[in-house]
């Protein structure tokens, strides 16, 4: 929050003890939508609900659809009738959708009865579409005009829209048949002659996008062709919606914080809890990861059970377990981490990948070699014995070298088998190469120390 | 690349051999300049410079501007000037600021040279800005009008800005002295009547940003406000250029991408890497950084080390040094994750970031029990001692919380010593915990052992 608006939020906290509605309805009508957004949030639910009543319809329908779902849901059921009315009626129908599919079926009923009943149509027909994909992030509202039709009767239609359609940057275009033919910016119908054919200045080779598009893949094509918003059409290539910028923006973001989360060991569900909420959800959502890969990490117990009785004769193998397990975790994680981001933005994709996992394993024979030699030296300064020190250099060598091999042959593996790369994360990987590690540090052990014992 | 792309290519190719260069025009005019480039990407040297002298200026420019700038700078010098003249001057300010920092001072001087005088001081003025801030990613193509003029001379100087404005979705209302005052949409302009004053319609309240504002707030902005383009301000409020929302989502991803790399200890040099390139500059990255965790990792060897008479007398406590250090790595990552990417995305602020430090120290108590009474359990029944079950189960809910506590209070101390808290990646807290990891486990099973046997 920004110091002006900190001001802003002590003063309205003062001018709602005071009752004094009338200067405080004139100090939030000042503010931007989103400023208003982030000033609710911090309000307890009584002052929210009190300064909420004191906005204007269109206002408070834009504050509100800033804010995160539960927030929103937390306000518009406590809204007498006539103010939730006013308040769904202002905002657009993929936000109200959105709403309404975070209530209870009786509460999202009761407030689908208080619309007009083509809005509510546009809000149920939304609501049908999965949250993910391009119809779930749609909205209707969106321009469109017949081919035949002049260009002073395209901008008569946009006066005639004018008060819903935030979302009018381009104007689309349609057959008898609804079906998308053509787009103008509104910049080419501004500068355009009044009586031009649209037909005749509209651009053919439209992007669109079919309703049932992955969100990502939405996200992706507006990126790439660098548009404002994306048309949607379903299978007969009719006109349904437009996916406008601002919302690729939230997916972006959503899927880079997804991605995180899942490189991090997290799940993704943990996105959408509150973070200063129930912890409950949180555990439930992380303990049976971690649990599980506490168990798989036995397995590398196993391999130490194994060779306890060499650890007995030689009990300085024991000092350097953590610097082998941890120095192939941190090698996995690097390359993998490289791979499943540029899997993700599409940067590395068919025959390339395998032309990076190939440099992985280059890079990691060079850091391999260097690490296993200043390691290996310090091993032998420390425990006085040059055997121990070729066993600790040539397992850091070899363990960093299947590392990186590992941390990026893991990722494209899940790819090839139709799984999202991302799920291989950090922790993952790491437990995977505790065990690796454990069998070749021990195994070089036992060879080296055949010989020479 | 999506199938119907790789059939272009290949034609591309063939009719490039048999030298059929009027059908190989006619083939490429289809495409969006965003397909061509990605093209332009799977030819080899040759065959593209023999493309781009096919292409018109325009094509030719916006296919370009589309590439990444390795690539732009391998395209353009290999150009005839009068070509590269053509492309340059079709290129936004921007575009041509950002390659022509690409190359030798030599190179860029001489293209400078061949650009009009009026353009060449644009991009002079650009390259001037660093560049992750708003000026270095701002284009000086955006239209501002004066307060006095009426909507039909807005009209007329969108008109005539025409052919170079592709950025003109708002217009900007600027003072006798050009300072920014108000701004309107396109579509505001297109449903006022002709001769309304601007003035009387424009909206004062303007979110505006500073030249030297990090590129990350920028995108910030342009996010919380949903708006297509931001206009950019320096000390004086006169209007410098304007950051629109295409290089927003760049930054954006560039952002996310520095996290993830981050998170997962790459460096974010790194990202500028060609994934195909020499190994050299990533083992230049990598190295210094993986060596130095191996040796932070030989703090744990320390621990171990002076525990050796303890566990020449019980064996199996070697067994779950694995288990014990992977487990509070996972852990301390999981929460780092979550903490890193709130801190980022600003959704954790002020004094919220205590309370969701106290949050993962009470998920650590539930995650610790949990996993410390299985775990024990398992250890007993493996090893039939009730005793190493007991150290085992105990440090692991020690060690587990401990690990949330780290993994969430790490990143929060980073930031509050004025560093980016995204430094604190999972490999370097995973080598954190490794040390304490062994310093509980260790202690316990000394008091315990001590104490029974």
């Amino acid at each position: 929050m920004n110091p002006e608006l900190i001001g802003t939020l002590d003063q309205t906290i003062v001018l709602l003890q005071q009752h004094r509605e009338d200067e405080l309805r004139a100090l939030l009508a000042e503010l931007h939508p989103a400023d208003l957004a982030e000033l609710l949030q911090e309000l307890e639910e009584e002052q929210r609900a009190a300064v909420v009543r004191l906005l204007a319809g269109p206002t408070a329908a834009e504050a509100i659809a800033e804010l995160e779902l539960p927030e929103q849901a937390a306000i518009v059921t406590q809204l007498a009738p006539e103010q939730a009315k006013a308040i769904l009626d202002e905002m657009s129908a993929d936000d109200v959708a959105d709403l309404l599919a975070e209530l209870e079926p009786e509460e999202s009923g009761a407030l689908l009865q208080l619309m007009t009943r083509e809005d509510a149509t546009d809000v149920r027909e939304l609501m049908g579409f999965p949250e993910d994909t391009a119809g779930g992030i749609m909205t209707t509202e969106f321009v469109a005009i017949h081919a035949h039709c002049t260009v002073q009767e395209a901008i008569d239609e946009l006066r005639r829209l004018a008060p819903s359609a935030e979302t009018a940057y381009y104007v689309y275009v349609v057959d008898v048949r609804e079906r998308l033919v053509g787009v103008l910016s509104l910049r080419e119908l501004i500068v355009a002659p009044p009586d031009t054919v649209i037909q005749s200045i509209m651009r053919t080779n439209v992007v669109s996008v079919h309703v049932g598009e992955d969100q990502e893949e939405v996200a992706r094509i507006v990126q790439k062709y660098n548009l404002l918003a994306v048309p949607v059409v379903d299978d007969q290539q009719i006109l349904r919606g437009i996916v406008t910028v601002d919302d690729v923006i939230d997916v972006l973001e959503e899927e880079a914080t997804e991605d995180i989360y899942r490189a991090g060991g997290v799940s993704e569900a943990e996105q959408e809890l509150d973070l200063e909420g129930s912890i409950w959800p949180a555990i439930g959502s992380r303990l049976p990861w971690l649990l599980g890969l506490l168990f798989l990490s036995l397995v590398s117990g196993k391999v130490i059970e194994h060779f306890t009785p060499l650890m007995d004769r030689v009990t300085a193998l024991a000092i350097f377990i953590t610097t082998m397990a941890g120095g192939a975790g941190n090698a996995a994680t690097q390359a993998l981490t490289v791979v499943v981001r540029g899997l993700a933005t599409g940067e590395m994709e068919g025959e390339q990948v395998w032309r990076v996992v190939w440099r992985e394993a280059r890079i990691g024979l060079v850091i391999g070699l260097v690490c296993g030699v200043v390691l290996g030296l310090t091993a032998m300064l420390w425990n006085g014995s040059p055997w121990i020190g070729l066993i600790v250099g040539l397992s850091i060598t070899i363990n960093l070298m299947l590392a990186k091999a590992a941390g990026s042959l893991v990722p494209v593996i899940i790819q090839r088998i139709g799984l999202d790369p991302a799920v291989a994360s950090g922790p993952f990987i790491a437990t995977i190469t505790d065990t690796t590690s454990m069998l070749v540090y021990f195994s070089i052990a036992t060879l080296i120390l055949r010989a020479v014992l």
